[in-house]
């Protein structure tokens, strides 16, 4: 069984790649905490497969988390503290997973790599 | 007692924004799931604070690495299977903790934000 991560990042809100990058490893650590132990496991097994993937707003990004919850999967949902780049409240990016890779490919099939 | 965990990443290789943001959630979660639970959840309570640093070399992210390992730090080390964007065997980054506020930043002092 192959595992994956995706995570979705708003592309929109143009955040420099630092910012983007401590917000990514947000959404996937608070995704793998409240993910299933032995999926963790198994994922991390095989290398901790991950996608970064583009979204262009607020809402694109919670409709694909809510798909991947209509699915049954675990998700993560970042909102920024928002005290240099972004306004308060401002949600940035999610992860979904990790999961079998079939599971999560559902979902973001449409998305392009960030 | 504030706890944070610090992501170096190499800018030396300028991976592109995706490319770096999943390299980077990979070092972050591979420290969390190494690092002791109790520490992991205190800084999950404090919303999990988070800086991606900035490193010129692979020499230099090593130095770094072994600076925490020598103060008993936990730490992570990616190496990219390096398909796409840089050489197979590739470092691309590490990450330091979660852990105490104090020690992380005895480490990381002279380094800049990415």
């Amino acid at each position: 069984m192959a595992y994956k991560q995706a995570i979705l990042i708003r592309n929109d809100l143009k955040l420099p790649k630092g910012k983007m990058a401590a917000q990514a490893s947000h959404a996937s650590v608070e995704a793998v905490l409240r993910s299933d132990k032995d999926k963790v496991k198994a994922w991390r097994s095989e290398g901790m497969a991950k996608i970064a993937l583009k979204i262009e707003s607020e809402k694109e990004l919670y409709r694909h988390l809510q798909e991947a919850k209509d699915l049954g999967l675990t998700t993560s949902t970042i909102t920024d503290a928002g005290k240099t780049v972004v306004a308060p409240g401002t949600v940035t990016c999610g992860a979904i997973g990790p999961d079998e890779e079939g599971e999560i490919d559902k979902v973001i099939s449409e998305l392009k790599l960030m």
